[in-house]
């Protein structure tokens, strides 16, 4: 867990959500990706060392329009950059984390993401996220 | 806004979340400190160049009381370092974001803030901070 790798912003609708990031951070998105297996598309702003990542439901049955549909528009989850996932995961499930998916998934932005239950942590949904190289 | 200065979390009890987010960090918070004007008690883990904020309420007049009966513990404001934080100011208003104290107060952790109303930010409560240095 050495960075803040994003935030991710759940929104109703990503075009207008973005000119708004954009008057907020004075900078353009520098990518849009849409994440099928997820039912999103996202858009990423860098801030620093950290991205914004804002995430449009493409279905209701996305996360993300549940979320909305429960919450409203706001912060989803925070997301910490890891170098062995595998060994994070060990390590917070010892510590009495709840992991969601205990495999990686493949997430935006090319990583593999897993999920903690946000019950694990004070109500905030904690993704783990670690870059795909290859070797 | 040239970096996410920290994440601020609302929760109910300090010292349960502290001992929660240092197994979930993989270490220690480096300070606490009780921000009296806002009825708060805060905590802080150094994340990369950012900063995990928690905060208890310490009346039932705080801010934080009132975010956790309504929505329960979770992330409650995102904040951005900015250098000049009425400069800020002054180009979000003509963006047209509704600010909530034009005056910059005295936030946690040695900082000038602003907020931001969530209203203006797909439901995501804003702060600007500016570190007060002694010149």
């Amino acid at each position: 867990m050495n960075k803040i790798e994003h935030i991710g912003i759940a929104v109703k609708n990503l075009d207008e959500a973005n000119k708004t990031y954009a008057a907020l951070l004075g900078k353009e998105h520098y990518k849009m990706e849409e994440v099928a297996s997820e039912f999103v598309k996202t858009s990423f702003f860098q801030v620093g060392e950290s991205k914004i990542e804002l995430l449009e439901a493409t279905s209701p049955e996305s996360p993300i329009a549940k979320f909305i549909e429960k919450k409203g528009e706001g912060i989803h989850h925070i997301a910490f950059h890891v170098d062995d996932i595998l060994e994070e995961v060990e390590r917070l499930k010892k510590e009495g984390f709840t992991v969601l998916n205990e495999t990686p998934k493949r997430g935006a932005d090319n990583k593999l993401v897993v999920f903690l239950h946000p019950k694990s942590a004070n109500g905030v949904l904690v993704e783990l996220c670690q870059e795909i190289t290859n070797v």
